[in-house]
């Protein structure tokens, strides 16, 4: 008899089981967030083993298996497909209890019908099954959507970006699933490093044909492809910060910052932070006047590991949970836009979770009626996209504002086989619900409960985002 | 089948069920924290309907239906009693898994026998059904208070507070339950905000029948009101503060900063972080001479939302976690007074459950076997109010500190329909035990468990405040 | 009928029980970080009364006995013996919930086989069955070791420490368990403090023979002592720190910081601080060379109380959690340490439960593939040394890590008595590996789950401190 990942895998209640597999299983997903490459869709892209899908980009894997003692060379060094591969499977045993175990055989039943546990004694054979399956026609990108019966993709995309992959994938019309550009302008606020800021500041002079010459001149070419994102769908923008920017400068400074950054001079740290919060200001305005959602991804504590850094660039593994003061300059950023009815509707995403609480304070105190679930406090994120870590979120929110409102899960992923990881949410919260009701701490009214995880699930996000859906 | 909010709500197994109903049921209510008006007891006030009793002034009620999005006129604005309780109706059902669901229903089956779940649907009736109770004479202020059984009620007093209705309360003689002020002298500490500090020194003035010229003077004045509150059977004092004030001044600078204050000039932010550390070390002698209880309210950012602060005043539902450090300042706060035995009996209450820890192991640094108990780590606050908030404050206090010796439960509410919080409360203290036992971790000796639970919901409250209850 | 402490205390499946009994219970302890005297492990010490092995040394269960208002004379003051346990007897019911309570029982029952509550009716029972028991030759230090099968004891000592008593255990070939120092150099860190400093020194000096005039001579020096550590068999480094110093200054600047201190000149903070980040990076490379695991325990606030850190002196019970920042600063140590190569194995045990992630993250930056499990995350340490607090710790470690590759409980004690700490810890990892088990969320392969005990219980330690165990 199987006893791992069954059909009722995390379900521990009847009324659990009966919300997930009649309500919340079928449901469409609206994946709103993710880092999905919009190039393979277009191109639909074909994977030719486990390898290519799974370990070519997954600084989770490589961080597991690091800290199993497996040498670089089989993370992101030059061994081959299959020895990477077959170093991974020596990794899988030894992730027991750990999230990464649950993807990985979540992974292998729902993509590939395999039950069989992974390991060296069993590499071959899976090697071999899955490749004959990626092999076959529905296991491109778009067939692995469909399969997935996804409703909606949000790519994350640089503002200098053409878009050209979104306008191919909507001029072909052939995928059901809707694939929309999210505008992240990350760099425009690295001011002090040049040797992103310049280039990329280039990038957006050629894009836009204008020459930027003057802060205004630049907000225009900002502002001007937030436009763009707009034409070809986009509903979203999305911001990674260690914690938010306090005290913007004025316009005169940040024009002073602006014109040293643009000439490649040195800009002090200060100043920096100063234009950082000017500008998100400027970003925050942007999206509440078109009605977007904004999305501030709070708390990481990003490249920790210089010598590995050196060797193998950002987003290889070795980013990690910050502790900085949040509760004050976050207060401040959204009271700013707020003052003059500039405040978007806006997700917070919290890595922290010894923070999951303030967040969830924070969201209720710039909720002001106009929208409902304005202020979103968001699904758990990367350290936190686990059993103990959505639970964390989904208490936190139910307890501080209102679960109902909630626009639910996102997969975050650049990979085409994660979303099982809805499934994974979707359960988890089918769950929570059933052992309240079977403790009395919730009404047992099935219609009211369906309705609710159906709202969590789908309809909430779509009502929330607007994205066109026909 | 009652399947909602049944008798055995809250309480998974039969030593849970057993602690409840055969112990804690029935024991007195000890609500040494409240916020109630003492003239609304004085004068035995009626309410006309749920609307009055419920949402005239509950901010937890007006985040909800905000974050429902229901506009402002229906919350606080203009809108009739009738169409606010309606806009309420239509959040109730949003609120699943939210605490207010289970006050909400909690106290319709309490005060009004209801068992029906408020909706759109059941508003006319539920609002029709509560407005004849509340026509009947046991439902006064008084009547509410006797039904609750309620044996003590502190209220939350200024310290120019006259305390004429405590006085006629107890000059009546016909309330059961004893009234008693709590001084709460958070004003005196306004040094930099001249609107607040220059009327209420003023009212000081009056009421002591002082000049307040010098420092001194304000000292013996606030001395004054102290003994004055003592006289009138005041135990507790309290203080509100986002964290403690370290590094107080000398009573020289302390003067010259009054001066400045009373003369209505500026003061620094600095200047009024020192003045309080210096003030709130009077305070704390006051309290240890008389023998009080000081309650330190830690943690909260007050005031996040400036548009609507303008619009609505303070208190109206924009307060939130804050996340400053706490365990220096608080540890030299209380060491100070410590170091001279001047330390009072001290209950500490946290808003961020991140520092749970922190404070649970902060109370045990100054226990000095003078007092069984004698620095608290208080119960579950604000935020905190609910299931998982309750649980994790009992949880942290047991593992660190002595539960035995915790004084349990307070309302901190303005609504006299808010005692089935410590229903609330006993549940989930019965429950957590319950479980133990069951699991071999308690030793299942019920007349031991069952004086646990007596000790936390009454009889510890009552040893240790010592107020006069006859 | 037992129900308190019962065989399966702890374990509410089958699968739990299965996997204890037939696998964890029976395993070697290697208790690789303690602060067991080797004074009386040499001399084979023998007690004469529970007071003398329970409470003449344990500031848990003084400050409990203050909590519950217990006079200091009867924690660490004048009263006998006899009368401190009486104290200690009256005590122990008010600790229901608190580890202590579990640990007494525990610890009566495995060493004494007592099954009787303590309280005050059963103290004079339990005083003279103890005091028989501990006059038999089997309980001495060395039997008492040997009964709970302990492979291995780390202890805690000074660089200054001639290791005589190590020489002594060795050289006397009698004992079955290893007992090996640990370099814990705290007080070269203090240049601040001229009355730590100054004699500290000169122990140094007398027993290296050298001078220290100048750094390099005091560097050399503890580098001399670093060195007969490992040739007594010591492979284990440890430091106790508020938080992680960085910015260490340069040579030249630590050579002027030292000769002031070296001179009984003051040092400020700053200086202090930038010569520690100094040393750090020193001793951090000295363990790293010699293939040593270096243990940090990062967050505790020492010392709050100081009237009575006055009266009685440190490590008395006046210590908390406290909550500075630590993330930057622990990646920037690990990180300057890892640039050249030189980051020894480390374990990061962490004081305040709300830093859990991020220590389970950081550890996640500096695997490098080179050790498996290079960087831990130590086990649940002091105030989180209890039941929830090893939870937390155990699935913090799993969702962020590799739970297979974790060394394990250790007892950080004081007492002889305190191994059942090991069979608590065990009993728990069994009973959350048993309980996800049956809830389909791990593979239910008895083989592959017993391995996985084995590894936390006994071997991944064993492999990962390579201490000489034959």
């Amino acid at each position: 008899m199987k006893t791992y990942i069954t059909e009722d895998f995390l379900l521990s209640s009847q009324t659990a089981r009966d919300l997930y597999h009649g309500t919340a299983r079928v449901l469409p997903i609206y994946d709103y967030h993710t880092h999905l490459p919009p190039d393979q869709i277009a191109e639909d892209r074909r994977f030719e083993n486990l390898f290519e899908i799974w370990l070519a980009g997954d600084h989770y894997k490589w961080r597991a298996m690091r800290t199993n003692g497996i040498p670089e060379r089989f993370c992101t060094g030059d061994a081959t497909p299959r020895e990477k591969f077959d170093a991974w499977t020596r990794t899988v045993p030894a992730t027991l209890r750990n999230p990464l175990h649950h993807w990985t055989h979540l992974e292998l039943l729902r993509y590939f019908d395999i039950e069989t546990l992974l390991d060296e004694s069993t590499a071959d054979e899976i090697w071999e099954r899955t490749k004959e399956r990626l092999a076959a026609p529905e296991f491109s990108v778009c067939g692995l959507l469909k399969r997935s019966n996804v409703a909606v993709v949000c790519t994350t995309d640089d503002p200098t970006d053409t878009l050209e992959f979104h306008r191919r994938i909507r001029a072909s019309g052939t995928l059901a699933t809707k694939v929309y550009p999210t505008f992240r302008p990350d760099k425009a606020l690295a001011v002090n490093q040049p040797e992103i800021f310049g280039p990329w500041r280039e990038k957006l002079c050629a894009v836009t044909g204008s020459e930027c010459r003057s802060l205004s001149g630049f907000l225009d070419a900002l502002e001007s492809r937030h436009a763009y994102f707009h034409e070809n769908g986009g509903r979203l923008s999305d911001h990674g910060l260690s914690h938010c920017y306090s005290n913007p400068c004025t316009t005169g400074e940040a024009a002073a910052i602006y014109e040293r950054a643009r000439d490649g001079k040195d800009v002090s740290a200060g100043d920096q932070h100063a234009f950082a919060a000017y500008l998100m200001i400027f970003f925050g305005r942007l999206d509440a006047r078109r009605g977007w959602v904004k999305q501030l991804h709070l708390g990481a504590q990003r490249n920790n590991n210089s010598r590995l850094l050196k060797a193998l660039g950002p987003d290889t593994g070795f980013d990690s949970i910050g502790d900085w003061s949040q509760a004050a300059s976050l207060a401040g950023y959204l009271d700013a836009l707020d003052q003059t009815n500039e405040l978007p509707k806006t997700i917070l995403y919290n890595l922290n979770p010894a923070d999951n609480y303030l967040m969830g304070t924070m969201a209720g105190n710039f909720q002001d009626g106009s929208v409902a679930g304005k202020i979103q406090f968001g699904s758990g994120w990367w350290f936190l996209d686990q059993k103990e870590g959505m639970q964390w979120q989904i208490n936190a929110l139910s307890n501080l504002g209102l679960l109902s409102r909630f626009v639910g899960m996102l997969t975050d992923s650049r990979s085409f086989l994660s979303y099982p990881r809805h499934e994974y949410f979707r359960r988890i919260l089918c769950n929570i619900i059933g052992a309240e009701v079977d403790r009395g701490e919730l009404p047992n009214d099935g219609e009211m409960l369906a309705g609710l995880v159906r709202d969590v699930c789908f309809e909430n996000a779509n009502r929330y985002f607007a994205l066109d859906l026909d």
